[in-house]
């Protein structure tokens, strides 16, 4: 390595107005402030560029020298055919094991899961041991691996580390594929970005709410991808994948801090064609999802994703084609088959999923002459109008799922008001009422979460009885028992510090 | 200062299931993983939570003995009683001069202006003089604060400086109340909340597209600031301000790395309670503007402003009342006098509001028949309906602006969907067509930003023509010249690397 020290501003004007500038800090941009209007400044500017002997280089008409030019490499040489410089030269496809052998059985929809990115860990196990050899994937994470249930990868792999050991150490390795032995989101978000930019692959797993500590970062590269996939020289890189997977609705023990999910409201600011957003129901759908963003191109994909154990929905038949779908409708949680529905009970994310099931079985019992439609949202840019973003749905067909006319009652993961900024434009806007997140929380249970934030299945439940007068007295008669449970919820947590047993061992049962 | 290093997880379990704890990474959490069905894991958290001898410290009844809860202190030396802890309780006024002393003259609407921030900078730096005694008040920033226009500071003050100097050097001392000479957003943001917090006051003036980078640190101080807002023994604080300076639409030559206004959705998902968003579209709004933050409580304000010469809008009179309202129809620009407005055209944000203003001469001259509303919007929040935030417009108010069937063309200084977000409730919110940063940029003209996002005068024309078919043949007519204006603007700016004389030196002339 040669390290050449030069002085700031070396070869520039020397003093101007009197102030040293070369070797200073004032050697920055043009040091020579308005040359149009001061002669002074003119005559200094000239001189400085002369300095540069233009004479020597172009000829009288401004030309450079034939000989000159003769000096640039051609071909494969220029700066831009440099594989170091244009990863995607080098980009090898990754080695991915068909995601279906990773599959959970779903015999009946509902059926208890161990965590879905526990289910995505030896997945992601198998794609860095079939590319070990070629040293082509690695997955980043700020010390977070484990906690965010990806354990399995130490199965066949180990955190890259070159210091120091001792005898108690776990899964540390100089050719470890996973790196994430430094608490520092910053770090493990450039890493991925270089490694990437040289033609790899790689995951970035990561808390939820902390992730915005590289919104700044992500920006850059976003901004990258955009103005790379306008040029024709610049080969596609591999996606940079997000998988937030401690997420707000789980942070029982590290409450409010813990808690947000805006990043996902960041990431839409970019561009359409950059930015991919995935909220995977169950582990199927996240296997599917994940299998299709590690073989994308020039992406950005979030997958916010659950580790603590869940019902299961789909089997995998059914989950890859939701998720190639991105939308639909739940044809076994609805009632609605041939008819129009009261009311269209959407949902987006896996504890607003749960919740929206919970809300359907009490109202088909209790509102049994109630029509309900289940829409289940996947690829969250669905939403947007196709003018808007590649996957967006054209009005006709986001209106058959969501009508224009029937109340929809929508449970959101992040923030409510994201699922309005993407539905604004469409005929049913007007009715679709949305819960999420709204920066209620604390160290509480996992349904109190729900509680504080008003998507819990009681409140769903009550929007839907105050959305369709057609639910009459007997909606009315179980919007107040509901109240009077959320009542009996409060008390009983704070009496045992954990949910009631109806909310713990609750079951879908159709 | 004495340094107590202690092996993690000391005196608790030493070997759980054969494993080290205690002196080793495992010692996170409770070490335990499962006491209720484990039997030894019960008979381990038994013997470590007895190692504490409990039967010393609580009698029969478990209550706490009487001579050691006398050990706690009382009154004033409980630890929340603590200044240090609860800095609201150490915070003094600042002392602010009289801003109207500040005020540019703007004996007609459009008189150029030097800067608006360049306006701000004496004010800030009188009250860093006031101040000064008291140790009270601080400016921090990423080494930006001359490049944001505040270079008035260090009339009155300095940089920070406690290090070697040379002869060269500027304004540094160890005396300085400027905290600047670290190109570190988190730094800043780090230095302020602390300062804040202990009950001082300050102001972190920061290019607009880096803010994000303390996106994260912003989260937890706003989640603080939420908390302790519902604690009545907290003490409220100063708020804490940013200055959003150096913004999307004049990165002439930094181009798009520099261009991101998207900070604005990230604060607006925290608490209604606690954010509040500032749009001053000229020097004495600022003025106006900054006063009322300086002065405000426990809030997070943010602030965008320019630095470039822009035109002036109101004398100071009018500022005042314009920013006290937060939003309002310019009559002097309107020419709907007395009659239902053809169209409404609304503007938030210094350059937004020029092109508005713009497109405006241009409707007056071309289609004088036009019956034209101009709304200006300084806070952001009035948009939002009264129930989601206390600064909110009653519908009545707002339909009293907007009306509830008109065309609204909407210049916005950020993304455009955050208009969508914040009115969608609103009667008249299916005519609302906004125009804002679509994520195109590049290192380009002042105005052809603006084109390059369908902001420019030209597009606002063309918007209205679309949106009020009452402009007919005229209307079409005029259309078409201005969309052979921008293809006139392209071959220009390409040609001479500036903006068209009738750009440049365009003037409100009514």
């Amino acid at each position: 390595m040669i390290v050449l020290k030069s002085p700031k501003g070396w070869t520039g004007p020397t003093v101007v107005d009197g102030v040293q500038i070369e070797g200073t800090f004032r050697a920055h941009q043009v040091p020579l402030s308005d040359p149009a209007a001061r002669p002074g400044h003119l005559e200094q500017l000239e001189a400085w560029l002369r300095s540069y002997r233009p004479h020597e280089l172009f000829d009288a008409q401004g030309r450079l020298k034939p000989e000159l030019a003769e000096l640039a490499p051609t071909g494969e040489r220029r700066m831009g055919k440099n594989p170091h410089a244009n990863g995607g030269l080098l980009l090898q496809e990754l080695e991915v094991p068909n995601f279906r052998e990773y599959a959970v059985e779903v015999p009946m929809p509902g059926v208890s899961g161990i965590g879905d990115t526990r289910v995505l860990g030896p997945f992601l196990r198998d794609v860095a041991k079939r590319n070990e050899e070629q040293r082509n994937f690695r997955v980043f994470g700020p010390d977070e691996t484990v906690s965010n249930g990806l354990g399995a990868l130490f199965e066949s792999t180990n955190r890259q580390w070159d210091a120091e050991t001792f005898s108690n150490d776990e899964f540390l390795a100089p050719t470890g594929r996973v790196l994430d032995s430094m608490l520092s989101e910053h770090q493990c978000e450039g890493w991925l970005e270089g490694y990437l930019l040289t033609g790899r692959h790689g995951v970035f797993n990561c808390y939820e709410a902390f992730i915005h500590i590289v919104d700044s970062m992500f920006n850059q590269h976003a901004k990258w991808l955009k103005v790379t996939a306008e040029l024709p020289w610049r080969r596609k890189i591999a996606s940079l994948n997000y998988l937030l997977a401690s997420h707000v609705w789980r942070q029982d023990h590290n409450g409010f801090t813990h808690q947000d999910p805006g990043f996902v409201d960041h990431v839409v600011n970019k561009k359409a064609e950059v930015v991919r957003v995935y909220f995977p129901p169950d582990a199927n759908c996240l296997l599917s999802v994940m299998d299709h963003c590690l073989r994308s191109r020039h992406y950005v994909n979030v997958v916010i994703a659950g580790k603590h154990p869940a019902p299961q929905w789909l089997e995998m038949d059914a989950a890859v084609k939701h998720c190639t779908e991105g939308i639909g409708i739940w044809q076994w949680a609805s009632n609605d088959q041939g008819s129009r529905p009261d009311v269209v009970m959407a949902c987006c994310g896996d504890v607003p999923t749960l919740e929206t099931l919970a809300a359907v079985s009490i109202m088909r019992e209790h509102l049994p002459d109630l029509r309900i439609r289940v829409v289940n949202v996947v690829d969250l840019m669905r939403l947007q109008p196709q003018s808007e973003h590649p996957h967006g749905l054209s009005d006709p067909a986001f209106d058959d799922l969501f009508t224009t006319d029937v109340p929809v009652i929508f449970a959101f993961h992040a923030y409510p008001w994201l699922i309005h900024r993407l539905t604004y434009r469409r005929a049913n806007h007007a009715n679709i009422h949305v819960r999420g997140y709204k920066e209620e929380g604390t160290i509480t249970t996992p349904f109190d979460m729900t509680v504080l934030n008003d998507m819990d299945r009681f409140h769903l439940v009550m929007d839907t009885v105050e959305r369709v007068p057609q639910t009459g007295q007997r909606g009315i008669a179980l919007k107040q028992r509901l109240q009077e449970k959320l009542v009996e919820h409060r008390r009983y947590i704070e009496a045992n510090g954990y949910d009631l047993p109806e909310i713990r061992d609750w079951q879908w049962a159709r």
